[in-house]
């Protein structure tokens, strides 16, 4: 089985994309947020627990870097981090997060103490950070590769939550916008690096895709947390008197 | 506030006990199985992850020595390696799950492959997993003190399972039988070094007693993952056409 013929480079591309079918779009909960059905409680609670999500991101990153003795890739990976923590007079990803919870009515404190942010959500966020921090950097690269999914998911939100979610104040999604170009750009550097490197054996194609699945398990089980804590309201001890 | 007088060691172990509340015993997965009500999957699905969380016991005990330069400590602490893999004749813990999962009609191969485990299962186990790899090893002690509350459980279970459960073979439940004094005789040890080493401080006894909450998460989060995919039917990408 590992002595098969590696897939041509288009193959092992479809099959990359293929993954797709799995990204959290077609989680119920976030089928429910395109719908317009979630109420504002489910809304805010997706914001403050995806916020564990954001300011996890440039730490990943610069574990991935600490793990990378190749300049010409830390000189590209950087700018993941100089997006997400801000840069200059760009107050970064992070931060328009944050302008995304304002918007909905959150208080910035209530964000980023990250007291309303589920164990559950923590644990998948934290195995994502784990795996970049200790898999090789070129596996850590791989994992990246869901934003291939990204810009449909920004763009439906941008398309569809003014008129489905009035309530929240519409400069709060300048996130969702920003995020479709550079979801973009860094998936080209992540995509033609995973199509050289990992298409050097099926074995290694194999692994790229198991990777794959590893980072869209994580999406989709922060959604099954936050589902159980506010779709189906049983969140963690919800059942126990204090 | 961080110049608050420490607790007494009686007022100190007390809340340490009072968490109790928190265990799982009392999730509504755990519940409808001590009352008879869950079905052969339903409990098969609880064997076949859990079975992960037994497989990590001996990395993360094996973890806690590497971080410890006390020799005493790793003295009592390798006791716990010996219990879960097996030493001498021996065959370990381990190796009594995979005897219950057995007794529930399982295949070896498919409990030791753990591909059956939900990847919620995994990621709060691994978060338990890297808390004790990266944490100092005083900390990683501490997190062991879910064991105060686990004799009750292995005993509910004992009492319970022959009649409730006729189909598990009941050799299958030497595992708890044997649990029930090794956890005992476990937790005498953490919990007096916990009450010694945390009780020099107010802020360290609060700092024990947020370590305990994260362990009683994690095993919570566990039946979380099985609650959705086996009583609510929703397992990871369970609406994906294929």
């Amino acid at each position: 089985m590992t002595n098969q013929q590696p897939w041509s480079r288009e193959e092992f591309e479809a099959k990359l994309r293929d993954k797709g079918k799995y990204y959290h779009i077609k989680h119920p909960y976030h089928v429910l947020m395109a719908e317009g059905k979630l109420n504002e409680d489910q809304i805010r609670g997706w914001v403050l627990n995806r916020f564990y999500y954001q300011v996890t991101i440039p730490r990943k990153d610069a574990a991935i870097m600490a793990n990378c003795p190749d300049r010409e890739t830390r000189r590209m990976w950087v700018q993941r981090i100089l997006d997400h923590d801000g840069h200059g007079d760009d107050p970064g990803g992070i931060e328009a997060w944050i302008q995304l919870g304002l918007a909905c009515g959150l208080q910035r404190e209530g964000i980023t103490s990250l007291r309303h942010v589920l164990p559950g959500v923590r644990f998948a966020v934290d195995a994502y950070y784990n795996f970049c921090r200790t898999a090789p950097w070129q596996e850590a690269v791989c994992s990246s590769l869901t934003e291939l999914f990204a810009p449909t998911i920004h763009k439906q939100r941008l398309a569809g939550w003014p008129e489905l979610y009035p309530w929240i104040k519409p400069e709060g999604l300048a996130y969702f916008q920003k995020r479709v170009s550079q979801a973009r750009r860094d998936v080209e550097h992540g995509l033609a690096f995973t199509l050289d490197y990992f298409g050097q054996s099926r074995q290694l194609q194999e692994r790229a895709l198991e990777i794959l699945q590893f980072k869209l398990d994580v999406l989709w089980t922060m959604l099954d947390a936050m589902w159980l804590a506010y779709i189906d309201n049983k969140p963690p001890y919800f059942n126990i008197q204090e």
